[in-house]
């Protein structure tokens, strides 16, 4: 299949997406003799599991981004290209660029998920969602927004609504997520305002299933409860969401409907594949599942094209156990890493035929400042200890030295302090005092354009 | 004038603006009997000198900024406002903002300048300049982009236009772009890019004076000139610009006129007055000098309204050597001083007449990674030693602890590693790869817009 042999010029692997799991395999195959693209519409790779931190004031974007090309400068058979990628050809080989045509022998697609409205998508607007940095830097404005509009309300019930917060999803970013306001709202901003007691703000948690972090072990999500609970939120489950709009939310609790009036409402309840898996369906047949994913092969390669892998969060394998693999990042990593070296085995004329095998590393998710959850198998673990470990294990895979020192000492600092250096009101030139009208609404004044913007 | 005796109430102190000159007057009040309400329309302050930094992606937005709440929590009787100032009743001593009236017995505004075209403001499109944490973002993706399209672009004349830099201005900012641009593309990003060789950038610094940072010593300006030449940078002096348009720069030198064609022009060549003094002029009589600042009585009041203060880079202050004070952080922190003094001196019913005198504490500039040039009046310094001298006034000025312990270490790893870490091309949520249309112009898609802006 593979011919580096014959042809003279090395064996062309493109990856697109540079995330968890196209970066690893960039990683991977940094010393193999084969030219490397790596194609992503950013510039930057950014470390997800951090980004609700950012949203919430504690870091700020490049602390938990790295440059691509600074992350691969030292592999010499590497390029990146700021790209999109709009279609492929299997049968030529061949990827349709933004920025071109880009030929490949061996394709690596790893373009993940966006967060998912299950047929609600006008909710994005009323309830954004929490995947690029653009999505953290709103919520931030949005949470930021929302105490100062409250300080300059007299009317009591608008003030309340200002002042309440509702994150739809108990996930582990819902949990962190309400964790980290629960902490501003409690603690950190407490001190600041003249008009209001920012501690009487509400922080709703809804969750569709029985319990927070679904797929954590029940004394795991009991413990988070619990802790949550301390912390000031007001946990629902068993709660759908059945509609968002004019500041209110409606759910459902079995046959009992109730509303929360709330200002500002986050989503963190569900995910959906990149639109590349359904270009990729196209061209290809490969079966996607309800939500868009593609179903891979147990060596994470397209059926019938054993020349294009899919990997990460995009990818369905569900050759383990019978269920999906979730879409954390040491699935990704893992399976960027497999790949890379299946690659090299197929140079070699050796490949081997063993399935990819994810290897479990446990799962933890924070809790406000100083408490997680951790399960690592062999142990589980609450409290600071599970905290401790957090921050070990995201610092130790922040990618690039600089982040890892930065965020450590702001991560100190804010232990320390619990200041909040990061929480800027951002956007257009002047969104702070603009970014709410008379009437107590979101806007942006539609002369405020940026120089991109107009030209 | 000020009875605080009489009323109950505790005079009331209004601060316009959150800038150096604001913030130094409201923190000097702090544990004075007296109300004090900061206005200003971003929720926090920003270390402008060090912006250059975040536009050429070496720090965060949050790096050089505070939250005014946060710097001013421990202030009890100090309330923090966010929202602009829209009008003044001087005679009822009562302003008008975006978010309501208010009442003040002491005004004290201190809204800055913004960049300034000399009556061609079409310029800002395609030369954008730099105030704001916006204008540093854009600056920062343009850069970045650059680069980003020159390695796609075949055509080697747009990929010389792409690697075409032109800073309109020598001044301390278009010095410090032009150096730290240099030391992008000279050190940090040569190693990251596979078709173009970025060292074949070239860099202009546009200056319409016969030297570089006019109003320093000639002896520094020359040493500037020299490291900077070094650096890579070409020098045009006595060299006026006379359009900007197309990706073309056109100027004049004396009688000759030239063009270089440039996809990144940056603007460093001038501020006029924040919109609040033309307001102010209209309801009080003060004059304005040319480019809108308010001229100021020796006390820094407005003419015949003692009870209003204008401090900052917004007061024409000529009573000192008879020409205006420079528009730089140490005049305007030791003018809000001075006003905050004065204040209490007139709560005693003891005030002097004393005018202000500014003390002057030097000027500096950096030119790329390690040289600086440093006058303190007793010594000037040049090289690495005025550099050092540069970091120490910065971190020491830098107003929260972990700010400055942040960027003490991001400066360390830079230094040593030349990486810049904070080089995010970041916007509207694709910009990184839509920002450049397959014209070669930037673009932002009509329909990726923020949820905020949808709304």
């Amino acid at each position: 299949m593979i011919d580096a042999q014959i042809n003279q010029t090395p064996h062309r692997v493109v990856i697109v997406g540079g995330g968890f799991g196209g970066l690893y395999a960039a990683k991977a195959l940094g010393r193999t003799p084969v030219n490397v693209t790596l194609v992503d519409k950013r510039n930057f790779h950014l470390f997800q599991p951090l980004l609700y931190q950012v949203a919430t004031g504690s870091l700020s974007p490049a602390d938990i981004s790295s440059p691509l090309r600074a992350v691969l400068s030292d592999h010499q058979n590497t390029q990146v290209l700021l790209a999109e990628m709009l279609d492929i050809d299997p049968e030529e080989k061949k990827l349709t660029l933004s920025s071109g045509e880009v030929d490949y022998d061996t394709l690596i697609i790893a373009t993940g998920v966006k967060h998912h409205y299950f047929g609600n998508e006008h909710w994005e607007t009323a309830a954004p969602g929490l995947k690029t940095v653009e999505n953290a830097l709103e919520m931030r404005r949005r949470i930021f927004l929302a105490f100062e509009a409250a300080e300059k309300e007299t009317d009591l019930e608008k003030r309340r609504a200002w002042l309440t917060f509702v994150i739809v999803g108990g996930g582990p970013t819902g949990v962190e997520l309400a964790g980290a306001i629960a902490e501003l709202a409690f603690a950190t901003l407490r001190k600041e305002f003249r008009n209001i007691d920012t501690s009487e703000a509400k922080i709703y948690l809804l969750e569709g299933m029985d319990r927070i972090l679904p797929p954590y072990k029940p004394e795991l999500s009991a413990k988070a409860e619990k802790s949550l609970t301390k912390l000031g939120v007001t946990i629902l489950t068993k709660t759908l969401v059945t509609n968002i709009d004019n500041d209110v939310v409606t759910m459902k609790q079995g046959d009992t409907e109730s509303q929360i009036a709330a200002k500002t409402i986050l989503w963190a309840a569900g995910v959906k594949a990149s639109p590349v898996g359904k270009v990729l369906a196209e061209r290809t047949g490969v079966q996607l599942d309800r939500v868009g994913r593609v179903i891979v092969e147990p060596n994470l390669t397209v059926k019938g094209y054993p020349d294009i892998f899919v990997i990460g969060d995009l990818a369905n394998y569900s050759h383990q156990d019978g269920k999906p693999l979730p879409g954390v990042a040491p699935v990704a990593m893992q399976e960027g890493e497999y790949v890379a070296k299946l690659i090299k085995q197929r140079l070699k004329g050796s490949e081997n035929a063993f399935p990819f095998r994810y290897v479990d590393v446990g799962s933890l998710a924070v809790i406000g400042k100083n408490y997680a959850v951790v399960d690592l198998g062999f142990v589980k673990l609450s409290g600071f200890l599970a905290w401790l470990t957090w921050v070990f294990v995201h610092i130790y895979y922040l990618i690039e030295f600089d982040n890892k020192l930065v965020v450590m000492i702001q991560w100190a600092w804010n232990y320390f302090t619990r200041k909040g250096g990061a929480r800027l009101i951002t956007g257009n030139e002047s969104l702070g005092v603009v970014g709410i009208n008379e009437k107590g609404e979101y806007y942006v004044p539609p002369t405020k354009k940026s120089p991109l913007e107009v030209r």
